[in-house]
């Protein structure tokens, strides 16, 4: 299994993607890993590498790198000499059949649909975040891959949730929910009421509607939205941990009492953060394309980056775009391309 | 300021919504309430009260409640004697300035624009929920008054949280932001982007695009939205509320050291809570009808009851139903009925 992993993408690139590729072919046996970027910054993040590993590391030249600021679709389509566009490109000519990137969200999902290509009949992709709630691992799509749906594209969103939990999580009959602004049938509007129409005829558990207050709970295995709405709510969740954590931290450095406190609780609190820290999870798959597309968090040190390439490796082991494909020809909707 | 109070609305009532009507007397030396409901129900809760404020409160008999499970428009249209619908009729007629309730909040919106009325030019309302964020307490409009929105929808709450914020929490020149997935100007959809370009000649203190993040931490002071997203975030941040507490509940049972350290850290966790509960901020304005109309929320006690009595009499007294007639007028939209 050859994964593409952009190397110059991310808070801590090149050097804690480069750790996570060594870990990753550590942890996964199977695993070879085309990291792609300047071989000059890559190189003293390897070097120290046992003969063994680098075997199955190989360096792939890249001139170019596409920074966060920059407008995903402009940047994709002219840097094609960007670690990422080659990245892509190799998962387009077969030569990987996946690839990981914690850079640019919008260049990757530019780069899903315009380089790697969408799967015959999936209109739109969509990006699916692993969510750690109180009784399971959510996932929660489209995250901003496709801002305003049809309905068409948050029924393939649960069709594609559904083959992500069953394969990469191992849940049996995941359950999809439709998120609305209430559990009844008549709330939502026209958009959620017709992709209920879907649903309803479709080869998969559904759940019918969930609304805001289920997804920290995990009510069910898939939540799907529309990706504004899901990219609103994953950022929420990033400023409330913020806003949480300085707050603490401004109560213990003001207190005493809480300081004592602390020591003692220190341990519980680091579980429950460690619990709810989605980046741990792995990676965020884009799912709709032509082979596993992974993107990692863009705070990702080694371990989390080695955590997207295992993703990769199971989605494309477990067939994952294959079955993506089988069950939208079950799903019997008339999917034009 | 007389004020209609519907005695039988919420999970509380009709006890704690009596004593807040006792309470609120107290509080506002210039308030009346008319508690509408049941007179057998509200009577026990209110004798032992002083035959000075029992001056101030007037029993308005209502033979019918509506329930909270119940089709909010169905109930609002057929139930002509339920304590709401009353208390509603009261506002239209003149009788009273405003009404509260803590009851079914989609029967408070339809009889918000069925039997208060909707502010002239006004093209749909707007439920607003006063966030405690880290920094300042921001309104965010809608949380489900208006499902689906247009972008004169969205400007329009916009233009009405202004006033809001500056008559209700004396905030000069509030910032306004419209929620979208990314700060850019090109980021959100047509919805958002032309109900951007309203904002860039109004005459309140536009601060552009604002993302989930900015919501906890408090960037803006109004957060302007579809009703959608907003029920989503709403719900989203209780549902985060309970499993937070049902994790650290569990923890607690689990360990001794954290019941130690707990015995510490309560008093800091309780102020916390304390400011993140947004229950105590008084109500939830309908925004754009013809009359101070505050959602209490439904698990209201008395002080929640007599924090959005106050809500109510402050906007009746600064005048603000005049002055969102006024603010539409200079922003100078085309505001057809």
């Amino acid at each position: 299994v050859l994964i593409a992993l952009d190397a110059m993408g991310g808070d801590h690139a090149p050097a804690e993607i480069c750790k996570g590729a060594v870990l990753a072919c550590k942890q996964y046996g199977d695993i070879e890993i085309a990291l792609v970027g300047d071989p000059e910054a890559i190189k003293p993040h390897i070097e120290a590498t046992s003969s063994e590993t680098m075997k199955r590391i190989h360096v792939v030249e890249a001139e170019d790198t596409i920074d966060m600021a920059e407008s995903p679709a402009v940047a994709i389509r002219k840097k094609r000499k960007s670690s990422l566009h080659i990245a892509m490109q190799m998962v387009r000519s077969g030569e990987s059949v996946g690839c990981v990137s914690a850079g640019n969200t919008g260049a990757i999902v530019a780069g899903g649909v315009l380089i790697v290509g969408r799967i015959k009949g999936i209109d739109r992709p969509g990006l699916g975040i692993p969510l750690p709630a109180l009784e399971r691992i959510s996932l929660l799509i489209d995250v901003g891959a496709t801002v305003r749906c049809k309905p068409l594209n948050l029924y393939q969103f649960g069709l594609m949730g559904d083959v992500y939990m069953r394969t990469i999580q191992s849940v049996e009959q995941p359950r999809i929910g439709l998120l609305s602004n209430g559990s009844e049938e008549i709330k939502g509007d026209e958009l959620i009421q017709e992709a209920r129409n879907y649903f309803k005829d479709a080869p998969v558990n559904f759940a019918g509607n969930v609304e805001g207050q289920d997804i920290p709970i995990g009510v069910t295995d898939v939540v799907v939205c529309e990706g504004l709405t899901g990219n609103i709510l994953l950022k929420f969740i990033e400023g409330t941990g913020e806003a949480l954590f300085s707050l603490i931290r401004g109560e213990i450095e003001r207190r005493f009492l809480p300081k004592v406190g602390m020591m003692f609780m220190l341990p519980m609190l680091k579980e429950l953060s460690l619990r709810f820290d989605y980046e741990r999870t792995g990676g965020a798959p884009l799912l709709g394309v032509n082979g596993a597309v992974i993107k990692a968090h863009g705070r990702s040190k080694a371990r989390a980056v080695s955590s997207a390439l295992g993703v990769a490796r199971d989605f494309v082991r477990k067939q994952g775009v294959q079955t993506i494909v089988e069950e939208l020809e079950e799903g019997g909707v008339q999917i034009g391309d």
